[in-house]
C-alpha cells in the first residue's frame, strides 16, 4: 500500500535533511497537495518538490506544525515500528537506571515517536498523546506497550493544552481499579504521585539527577523548597539527611501530598509547609529574618510563550534575588527553569545580576539539565527545556 | 598604606561593575596613570575616571589583560585575605566531595584568586601560578596553604604557556623527597598521577562527574578510550565492570602509566593499549571491523585560539564521525571538548551532522560540564571550558 504524497515547496526540505522532523504548513506545496485534502492524523509520504522521498509523517492540516516525520523510510509506520521504537527507548532507560522501573519511558520526538509521552510507575503507565496521528494509533500504542511490558494499567492523561491545536478533545481515561496515587522511587526516596489529580503525568522525572546532586549537600542543613508541588526536592532532601525542610506551594492539596510523601519516608517531623504565593512567602520569610543553608527554586514556566520573555525574565530575576537574600553565607541555591524560551546564558546572567545587586559572590558549581530519560534530539532544540543551576552564594570577604 | 591608583578611561568600568574582574590595557587612562609606571605584579587601587574606587587589582603592564581584581575593597590584598579565600574554596570542596581530599582546591578567578590553580592529592599540592601578581605572593600562598592544610609537600608546576605573557619564567620546583607519582582516588578507582612529568598538574579532575556517569553504563561492555592519557576514563571503566578496554594515545609513556593504573586496580588483563595518532588508529580499527559498546573521545583542544575554529571544528567533526562508525547499534558515545572556543551548540551540531551523514540516530542523554571543583564565575564566561556530551547512537530502524 503506498501512502498519499505530501509535496514540499522547492528548497523547503532543508530542515528535514538536517535532521529535524517538523514540517510547517507554509512549506507545503498546497497547489500540488492541498492540506485540506488530508485527514488529521493520516500518514503521508513526504516528498521534495523534485519527487524525492523524505520519509513518512503524521499530518494534521489544522496545525501550524502540519507534519511530523515518523521515519526516513517511505512505508506505513505500523505496530511493528511502534514496537521497535518502544523497545529501543526501554533499552536506554534500563541501561541508565538501576534503581527500579520509574522513569519517562517515551519522550516524544527524541525517541522517534512525536506526539507521545509515556511515564512509567512500575507496572503502571501514564500516557500523554498530543497529536492526531498518535491518537489514531492509540490501540497500536496500547498493544505494543502491553506486549513489551507487564502492564497492570494505563492512565490516558490526554488533557494537555497542546491537544486543542490538533483539534483533539481533552480527556482522562483509565480503568476503575487504577490507584490514583502511584508509587515510585527516586534516588532512594519513596513517593506516591497523584497521576489523575496532579500536574501533567503526576510526577516530574526530569529533575532526578539535579535532585540527586542536591541530596549530597543537605546533611544537617535547613532547606527551603519553593514551588514544592508534592515534595520532589524537599522530601528527598529530608530523607537524605536535611535537619529541616520548609516546602512552599500555592496549592494546599500539593502540600497535603508533601506531608503524605514525608510520612512515607518517616521524615514528617522534619518537613513543614507554607501555603501561599511564592514571592509573598519569600518576602515574609525575609521580614522574619529566616535564613536557610539551601534554597531550591523550581517554579512553573514564567515564560510560556516567546512574547512573555520580558516579564518572565523579570520574575526569574526577582525570585532568584529573594532566594539569595534567604541564604546564609556560603549557602547553596538551586535555580531551575523549565521555560524553553529562557536561555541558560540568560539565567546565568540573571543570577549574576542578583549577586551583584546584593553584593554576593556566586559560583555555579553544576549546570544541570533534564535526565537521560528525556534525551535531547540534536537537531531539535525544542526537546531541551530544563535548566538547573546549582550555585554557592557567599557574602563578600 | 594606600595603594597607587589605576585610573580607567570614562565608561570603561562597565565590565567590572557587571562582575567581571579583568582590565584590558586599552581601558586604562594611561595619561593619568601610565602603565609603564607600574611594576609587574604590583597591587593597585582601580578607580573610575571620576575617582570612584572599584577595588584592588594585580597589575601587569606587559600583558593585554593588564589587571585582575582581587577584591572590591580598596585595601591591600594580603595573607589574611588569601587565607579566607582558600578556606572558602576548601569549604566548597569538602561539601561536594566525600570520597577523599582529591580535587582542584583553587580554580583561579572563580575562587577569587586570579592566576592561581591548586590541585590537591591528599597531603600533597600541585600549584600553578600564571600571573606576576600571584608569583609575588608565592610565600603568602605557601604560608596560607600550610596553615590551613597538613601539607606534606608542594610541587610548583609553574611551566604553563600563559606565563610568558606575564614575563614570567617557566619552572618546576619541589622538595627532593616528593614522590613523582602521587596517589588519588576518583569515583572509587585508584590512580597515581605523574605530577612532575605528566601534562599540566598531572591529572584532570575536571571530568570526574562525566566519568562517573560513564562508569554506570560500562558493565560487561567493550570500551574504546581515545586520547586516554593515563587512563582516567578507561581504567575507571574497567574498574567499574567493563569487559574490555582499549586505550589509545600518542604517548608511550602515557600508555605505560595506563598499565600502571590498571594494575593498581587489578584490571590490567582487561586493559590493552594502542600507541598512535588517534585518527589513524580509529581508521585502522574501522578497517579491522572492530566494534565497541562505548567510545570515549576526549582529545586535547583542537581550537587553542579563535583563529583555529575552522580547522578545529573539522577535526572534532571527523573524530566524532570516526567514533560513531566504531559503535555498535545503541552504543554510547562520549564526545568531550576542552576548547573554550567550541560552543556546546556547535558540538551538538557536529554530532548531528555526523549522525545524519552515517544515517544514525543520535540522542544526547547527558550534557556534562566541569565538576564543582571548577566552579564557573557567572560574569566570566572564560571560566567555563569543558563540554562532555553523552550520546546514544542507534542505527536507523
Amino acid at each position: 500500500m503506498s501512502l498519499a504524497p505530501l509535496i514540499l515547496k522547492p528548497k523547503q526540505d532543508k530542515r528535514l535533511r538536517q535532521g529535524h522532523i517538523w514540517i510547517y504548513s507554509n512549506e507545503v506545496d498546497t497547489k500540488a497537495t492541498p492540506l485540506k485534502g488530508f485527514e488529521a492524523g493520516q500518514q503521508v509520504e513526504v516528498k521534495t518538490s523534485q519527487g524525492k522521498s523524505l520519509g513518512v509523517a503524521h499530518i494534521n492540516p489544522n496545525n501550524l506544525i502540519c507534519g511530523r516525520l515518523l521515519s526516513r523510510s517511505s512505508k506505513l509506520f505500523g505496530r511493528g515500528n511502534m514496537m521497535k521504537r518502544i523497545e529501543s527507548a526501554l533499552a536506554l532507560r534500563e541501561a541508565c537506571f538501576t534503581d527500579g522501573p520509574y522513569y519517562r519511558l517515551i519522550y516524544g520526538e527524541s525517541d522517534g515517536l512525536p506526539g507521545l509521552v509515556v511515564d512509567r510507575f512500575g507496572d503502571y503507565l501514564v500516557v500523554q498523546i498530543s497529536t492526531a496521528g498518535m491518537e489514531k494509533m492509540k490501540s497500536q500504542i496500547q498493544g505494543a506497550l502491553t506486549r513489551i511490558l507487564d502492564v497492570k494499567g494505563i492512565v490516558w492523561k490526554n488533557d494537555g493544552k497542546m491537544r486543542s491545536l490538533e483539534g483533539l478533545d481533552e480527556y482522562v481515561e483509565c480503568a476503575d481499579d487504577i490507584p490514583h496515587m502511584l508509587p515510585l522511587m527516586e534516588n532512594g526516596t519513596r513517593f506516591e504521585a497523584p497521576v489523575i489529580e496532579g500536574q501533567k503525568t503526576g510526577w516530574f522525572y526530569d529533575h532526578r539527577l539535579n535532585r540527586q546532586r542536591v541530596n549530597q549537600l543537605v546533611k544537617g542543613k535547613r532547606v527551603l523548597d519553593i514551588c514544592s508541588y508534592i515534595g520532589g526536592w524537599g522530601v528527598q532532601a529530608a530523607h537524605h539527611g536535611a535537619a529541616e525542610v520548609v516546602c512552599v506551594d500555592a496549592s494546599q492539596q500539593a502540600l497535603d501530598w508533601v506531608k503524605h510523601n514525608a510520612e512515607l519516608n518517616g521524615v514528617a517531623e522534619k518537613v513543614s509547609t507554607i501555603k501561599g504565593d511564592a514571592f509573598k512567602v519569600m518576602e515574609q520569610l525575609q521580614e522574619q529574618q529566616e535564613q536557610f543553608d539551601v534554597v531550591i527554586l523550581d517554579p512553573p514556566a514564567f515564560i510560556p510563550k516567546r512574547k512573555d520573555i520580558g516579564p518572565g525574565e523579570r520574575a526569574y530575576g526577582k525570585m532568584n534575588q529573594l532566594g539569595m537574600r534567604l541564604l546564609k553565607h556560603e549557602g547553596f541555591l538551586v535555580s531551575a527553569s523549565c521555560s524553553m524560551h529562557l536561555d541558560e546564558t540568560r539565567l546565568v546572567s540573571l543570577l549574576n545580576q542578583a549577586g551583584r545587586h546584593l553584593d554576593r559572590q556566586v559560583q555555579i558549581i553544576e549546570r544541570g539539565s533534564q535526565g537521560p530519560d528525556h534525551p535531547v534530539h540534536p537537531a531539535i532544540p525544542e526537546t531541551r527545556y530544563i535548566k538547573s543551576l546549582l550555585c554557592r552564594v557567599s557574602y563578600r570577604s
